[in-house]
């Protein structure tokens, strides 16, 4: 049942997905563990009888592809029912509305001259003969099928329900479109008592054969007779018991012989007839049985929800079966057609001896490299050569290959799209534009944008972490590797590296207060909080290492050490965090600097070249700005304010102005802060010279500045000469409900102008204090939380009268070309676009925001229910991390229309999280946006997916 | 400067207004103190010489208002460039155009009948001459103005300028759309040294006359030669100081005589010539400012930005003054057309003899009753009965009439529309309709919806609470009248009440754990939290009184007092809480139950007649139910399921089936509240009986549930047999940083499926009971918080299935027709309506929760800055309370779009506090939803609110 849901999801979403080819790489669920971003091995992907399930997609992919590579000479005849693929093939990939989308792949992978094992395929328009005929199959049908599986004993020298080496088949449905409900695949067809003992004999391996013959009995049971799956699976555990042992795989051949047995007896009550021994009886069922399932209550109801139209029937493929572990002249293999970890044009992979795919997965045997496959059979291996040719050159794309050879014959069972590392990726993409394989624009495409992190940051020597002592694995926050000794706050972090010593930052979770300590650490590591979290978000900015949320980890701040299975590391315990996969490792890991190569920086000018959005960075320090400049930001989207208050020579004077009970002790105690603020503004101009700077004015709720712990709290008092019950209470008052909802954004600005004031006078004097020394500044002044146009309106004119002020204050004669804009992230804000645009120069989407009040998610609470939302499909994947296009994408919409109605000259950006997220990125490029701003370790991923987004867009247009 | 600014807002404003008449009382801004509802006095409504401010929206609107009164003989005669009104009236309300609004409207009063004090209007085109000859008058222009004067001294008995008895004037500007930057009244105009001191002689009465001379002179400074009036203020100053006064009517007249020297100083000094003490210099000057202001900067980008085309200029209008000190046959008065209190038929109001209307503010002497005017002078009080009836036949309205006798003579100086009570509204209008003043429709629309809850609730006796012992005032959140003894817990009150005690429940705040205190209460009162806090809304859903945040006093719930304004009143101190003016009252207050008038049914049968929208109330209860229904109620449109906990026997099963860890207990738990939940939709079906009943499931966060003091939770472990600490933990483990955004609504019964199943189980099981017994149950099923239409699909099949498997077990044949629906509160669902309907039967707009989401506001911390905000004009009015067009409004309009585009067939309801907002409820018909839901008591509200603008929709049709 489980595996029938998935399949259905799977499929939905396919029908739904637009059908071209992306670079973005399969949806893998956030908060998942994350699979080690290592090279592909070869190990454990080795199948041979096994179909290796392909997601659905590829079929109905493929027909567009191959409706796009224009007109083919299109080889269907009227009438014609089967069409065989082997010796003689008799379609290709552009009939998949004869063949069904498996078939007509069948049928192409043939066509070019690959050694798929032969069959045959009954076409959709047979199926919709035995509807309309009352599921009669046409009176000459399985003549025809006798045929073709004579032509199938012919070409594998075996005959159909032979005793002593019996031809086996698959068979399988396969409509133009996938659909749950759809009868899924038999494997091993053709067996029956007597061939399962040939079969055993003639392999010797008896364990083998009757495996096949008690999984044929079930799966038939299944598709073909409706009895339940479990029913059979009781009479395996019936066989382990009996024999004491809990894997399968212990079965030893005896109990393999017996639930055979006993299958069929389940067989015959459940159904109340006996297995069928004749070949051809089994296979008629199976046929009919595909048919059928054409009209199961699933893929009717599926096809009237998804509006499927113009489909008659599904069609069926009879494929013959082949056999890796029939002696010493049969093997199985994987390869990859080149380097999947460095990209290099080599041949890559593995292969075992007279073994199934099966035997890998259970680790019984070692497989042996590729590099050892000529000596034991020249032939394939030159064949197999000659195959990674063609391949290549009909994908136009590195192949991930499976292989079987049974008796010295070699069989294709699978070849699809190579997984590959960031690094491997930039390197095929820029090796096949050499080969003139692709064109520059289809290289950008092929290189899944978000992998470019792993070529930027310094990871775990391969070697090194081999056999490392993964203590807890967490999410994958912010990549990068690091290795440091715990530290459990911020002030212990920031005492311990100013005295040299290399920290991690181990806190259940991380808040403003802990920036410095974060700052100071060489990773951060939390035991609470999502890919999302403050920790996650900020290090992701630092391009700084972070494990996020490691549930097993029990921190006890208070004795400095924390727990994880049933072990203790305190301080002077070295440990390791791996923010690419979510590992805590125990003891130092040796990690490798990133070379950036020249095929990156080709990549870039390119991704430069066609792009047509914007790319800025969300900088907070000239450190930052420095680093995502030379990363390639074309100015800075986003600066926070707030993280440059948490100093400790700083905080004192903000915790002094929100306690204020008036405005003059609050202009006071900001007057102490201006001159911190200019020259953090100074800095950030000098380092982005030239280009924008968008700050944005204090944006979190005051209280998130006040001491909540009583030595701060009172440490704060005597600071201030005031009791600490005054502080408490204050403390309490400003204390909020929902502060996600509260007194925050410009809504401070509202109630204490002086705070803007403050802030508006310091950018203004940093950019005058810049000009004297004849750098450019360009500062762009940002009010954020705005959800009504006259917010914007009044908290405008009293920066332009702040800034005018400045201006005669320092006698300028220049005019201060300073644009002032807001952030789009209150829900009312998008849909009265028009009205704030009239008050704005830019709106900057903050997609973070935007999302939490879109979806009434607080993203500091949403890891209740989100992980089982995602788990439910409810939702496809976290908002938080990529865009929701249906609902916050469509407020985005909803704004850009209005924006520009408002003001045609707006300028329109988005510096949420999402400015990072290449999908994200692409539905800015098609909302219309200007730029997208992001983390500066981000900024290169940013650039490659907009030149992707452009590429796909024209490509999409009409003509 | 604030005076101006207050001025352009109101303008602007008005402008973008729908010009057409509302039954709407003016925006009262919520939050702000409500004035006390008593029928509006006569006293400190008299004015003089005062011009009273009229909202500048009325000269467009009248002006629409004559337009579509159809064609009336125009007698604009071409070249003419004065219009008189008086004796000869040349003009009417049709010629705004050429008179300005003001002018226009003068002449309309003169021409039926009223004895307006006679004047002049120069007309529009005058000034576009004046402006195109280059700020030039026409060159006769002066010589007409003294033939006007001339008549009007003719007509007043004295002469303009005369020393002894001078004829004064007031002027003003006047376009046909009233705009910010034109010039002010000047008032007092033709006084001069001479003549001041011959008034003061006149009138016996110097200080008057040097009052009015030296206002005369600092207003034409200000507004002719443009010298700030600080200026003149700062002499007041002098003068006060010289001696040692500090109000203004405090200075002698010898004090009034040395400010006219000094302003006359100030004058010379600022504008380099001498104040003009010729009246006809006065006059031309003041016509050329009027003129001038015209083309002032203001006025002009005024224009520009509100697009105002079409007009050339402004009028300047000239009226003589009249004072009613002038003699023991002098006097000043203010009147209505009819009762305001009741409603009666009868001339209302008082007056006073040889006095201005400062000397009533001033509250120096004491107004006689109108029905003593007769014997004072029979004539004039005669000439007012005749002008009650003309005033009543042309403005059909009753009318609050200004009017002043000079020597004999009555003039009237302003008249408007009457404000009433609720229980008058009714009475006017249905009296008029028995009068055939006006039709049954116009008296629907001249009834204040939200004035007819006063007539539903009892209120004090008038008599009683005069001299009342008020202590504070908070916000008026529940409307009705109670007393009774302090309890400061909920507990406390429960124990006390069933003790026979009549008990004021007074929180802080109040939760939902505070329900059943807050049940058997008489009255609530909170120290803090606005109109939509818990308290306010629960009070408002039972019609029970409520005083919300009365931040004056400050509660000490452990020693069970209470202290305000430095008095302490504890449990045995009664008090008495005004829920409609919010004032809290120390001692007893004697009430009056209301008796329903045959007019109020009447008012409700002619609403029925005319409203498109259903009407269903909010109900918890079955009293609650059977009360709507007796209000006019067609159905429930939302029963919160959550308040059913909170009892004592049913608290304790549900804190257990928070507390379970597993599916298991949780299921024990909820088996234990299925016959509660039972019995409470069979008490609901019943009252109800055959009309439909809206069902939320569970929707808070469940740590609401969880006791969070000490005490409560070790009875808890206790009944539970665990630790304490284990209760603890688990609460914390639940608690949130954004409950409002966080795991609650539909989320809960996706993470909980049981708790749904038990729901539903009880609704069906409860209605397949009532079938039973002959009783209809029409029971509607909806899920909250849905955002994500996938959600919705998931949980109504789980309900479905439920409702199946209960009608099985049951062996009922009956198919059950059982709606489900859901809630759109979150912003996400407005904007993906389309999807989310396909599985939808209704969709109910819960806009409470959307307008939280929309504006990003959480509702218990608004109160931080909504206050400002409303303060400064950046929002109107408390979205809570009224629906937020702009926004929440969009939000609906895009649901529903989208959800009649998804099904169209869906029923679209609101069941948010808004649905019982007049204003709100005239949007929900324009937005074209199916019902309003509201509680109980705003029932009929609703039902006239929907009447109304069901008759306002169709006027506004084109044809």
């Amino acid at each position: 049942m489980a595996k029938k849901r998935a399949g259905k999801k799977t499929t939905r979403k396919a029908s739904k997905r637009t059908p071209k080819k992306t670079p973005t790489k399969p949806a893998r669920k956030p908060g998942s563990k994350k699979v080690t971003r290592k090279a592909p091995s070869a190990r454990g992907k080795m199948h041979t009888g096994k179909s290796r399930r392909r997601p659905t997609v590829k079929a109905t992919s493929r027909k567009k592809a191959a409706r796009k590579s224009g007109p083919r000479p299109k080889r269907v005849v009227p009438g014609k029912r089967i069409y065989a693929f082997g010796k003689k093939t008799e379609g290709d990939r552009s009939m998949s509305d004869v063949l069904g989308g498996k078939g007509a792949n069948l049928a192409e992978m043939t066509s070019i001259g690959l050694p798929v094992p032969p069959g045959f395929t009954i076409t959709v328009g047979t199926c919709a003969e035995y509807h309309a005929a009352g599921r009669k199959l046409p009176a000459d049908l399985m003549k025809q099928v006798a045929d073709q599986i004579v032509s199938l004993e012919k070409q594998r020298g075996r005959a159909f329900g032979d005793a002593g080496d019996p031809l086996l088949v698959s068979v399988r449905s396969g409509a133009a479109v996938s659909m749950p409900g759809m009868m899924d695949t038999i494997l091993n067809l053709g067996l029956n008592d007597k061939s399962a003992e040939g079969l055993a004999e003639r392999t010797g391996n008896e364990r083998f054969a009757y495996d096949a013959y008690r999984r044929l009995i079930a799966m038939f049971g299944d598709v073909v007779m409706g009895i339940d799956m479990h029913h059979f699976e009781r009479e395996l555990d019936g066989v382990k018991a009996g024999y004491g042992v809990s894997l399968d795989t212990d079965v030893p051949a005896e109990g393999l012989r017996e639930l055979c047995e006993r299958s069929k007896a389940v067989f015959r009550e459940r159904s109340g007839r006996a297995f069928p021994q004749k070949p051809m009886v089994q296979l008629e069922m199976a046929i009919r049985a595909v048919f059928d399932s054409w009209m199961s209550d699933k893929a009717v109801s599926f096809r009237r929800i998804e509006g499927v139209t113009g489909i008659d029937g599904t069609a069926c493929s009879v494929q013959s079966m082949v056999f890796g572990n029939t002696g010493d002249d049969s093997g199985t293999g994987v390869a990859f057609t080149r380097d999947p970890s460095t990209g290099e044009n080599t041949f890559f992979g593995e292969f075992l001896i007279n073994a199934q795919g099966e035997d890998v997965v259970a680790g019984v045997r070692t497989p042996r490299p590729i590099s050892e496959l000529k000596a034991w059979n020249k032939g394939v291996h030159a064949q197999l050569l000659g195959i990674k040719r063609t391949l290549e050159r009909h994908t136009r794309e590195m192949q991930d290959i499976e292989f079987t050879v049974e008796r010295g014959e070699l069989f294709m069972l699978q070849t699809r799209t190579g997984k590959r590392t960031g690094a491997a990726a930039v390197r095929v993409a820029c090796d096949m534009v050499r080969e003139k394989l692709i064109t520059e624009k289809e290289a950008l495409l092929r290189i899944p944008a978000g992998d470019l992190t792993q070529l930027l940051l310094p990871r775990f020597d391969d070697a090194a972490r081999a056999g490392a002592d993964v203590l807890a694995t967490g999410l994958p926050a912010s990549p990068g590797a690091a290795s440091g000794f715990p530290a459990f706050t911020a002030s212990e972090a920031v005492d311990r590296a100013h005295a040299g010593e290399k920290v991690i930052l181990v806190r259940r979770e991380t808040s403003p207060e802990d920036v410095d300590g974060m700052h100071v650490a060489a990773g951060v590591l939390t035991s609470t909080g999502g890919m999302t979290s403050h920790a996650a978000v900020v290090a992701r900015g630092w391009g700084k290492c972070c494990v996020a949320g490691a549930g097993d980890i029990h921190i006890d701040e208070h004795n400095g050490v924390f727990m994880v299975g049933g072990r203790a590391f305190g301080r002077t315990d070295l440990i390791s965090i791996d923010g690419s996969t979510g590992e805590v490792i125990a003891g130092p890991v040796a990690t490798v600097e990133p070379e950036l190569s020249g095929d990156f920086a080709r990549v870039m000018r390119w991704a430069d070249k066609h792009r047509t959005l914007g790319v800025r960075t969300n900088a907070d320090t000239p450190r930052d700005a420095e680093r995502a400049r030379s990363f390639g930001a074309e100015g800075i989207g986003l600066t926070r304010t707030e993280h440059m208050f948490f100093d400790a020579e700083r905080i004192g004077a903000m915790r002094e102005m929100i306690l204020a009970d008036n405005r003059v002790d609050r202009e006071s105690a900001l007057g102490r802060l201006l001159p911190y603020q200019r020259a953090d503004f100074v800095g950030i101009f000098t380092a982005m010279k030239g280009l924008p700077v968008t700050i944005r004015l204090l944006d979190p709720p005051l209280h998130e500045f006040l001491p909540h712990e009583d030595d701060a709290v009172e440490e704060l008092a005597r600071s201030m000469g005031v009791d600490a019950g005054v502080i408490r209470r204050r403390v309490t008052m400003l204390g909020e409900s929902n502060p996600m909802l509260g007194h925050r954004g410009c809504r401070l600005a509202v109630t204490y102008p002086e705070i803007l004031a403050m802030q508006v006078r310091a950018i203004v004097e940093a950019a005058l204090d810049c000009a004297e020394q004849r750098i450019r500044a360009v500062p762009e002044i940002m009010i954020p939380l705005v959800g009504v146009d006259e917010e914007l309106a009044i908290l405008r004119a009293q920066a332009e009268r702040v800034i005018e002020q400045v201006r005669k204050e320092r006698g300028s004669r220049r005019r201060l070309d300073i644009k002032i804009g807001t952030m789009i992230e209150v829900p009312r804000a998008a849909v009265t676009s028009e009205q704030i645009a009239r008050h704005a120069d830019f709106f900057s989407y903050g997609t973070n925001d935007l999302t939490q009040m879109t979806f009434g998610y607080s993203r500091d609470d949403v890891n209740r229910f989100l992980p089982d939302y995602i788990a439910h499909e409810i939702i496809p994947r976290d908002p938080f991390q990529s865009i929701d296009r249906a609902g916050v994408g469509e407020m985005v919409r909803l704004s850009v229309e209005g924006g520009r109605l408002g003001n045609p000259g707006i300028k329109l950006g988005i510096c949420g999280e999402h400015g990072g997220d290449p999908a994200s990125v692409r539905f800015c490029h098609e909302a219309g946006l200007d730029y997208v701003s992001c983390s500066p370790f981000r900024v290169p991923i940013a650039r490659l997916a907009a030149a992707q987004a452009a590429i796909l867009a024209r490509t999409a247009e009409p003509g």
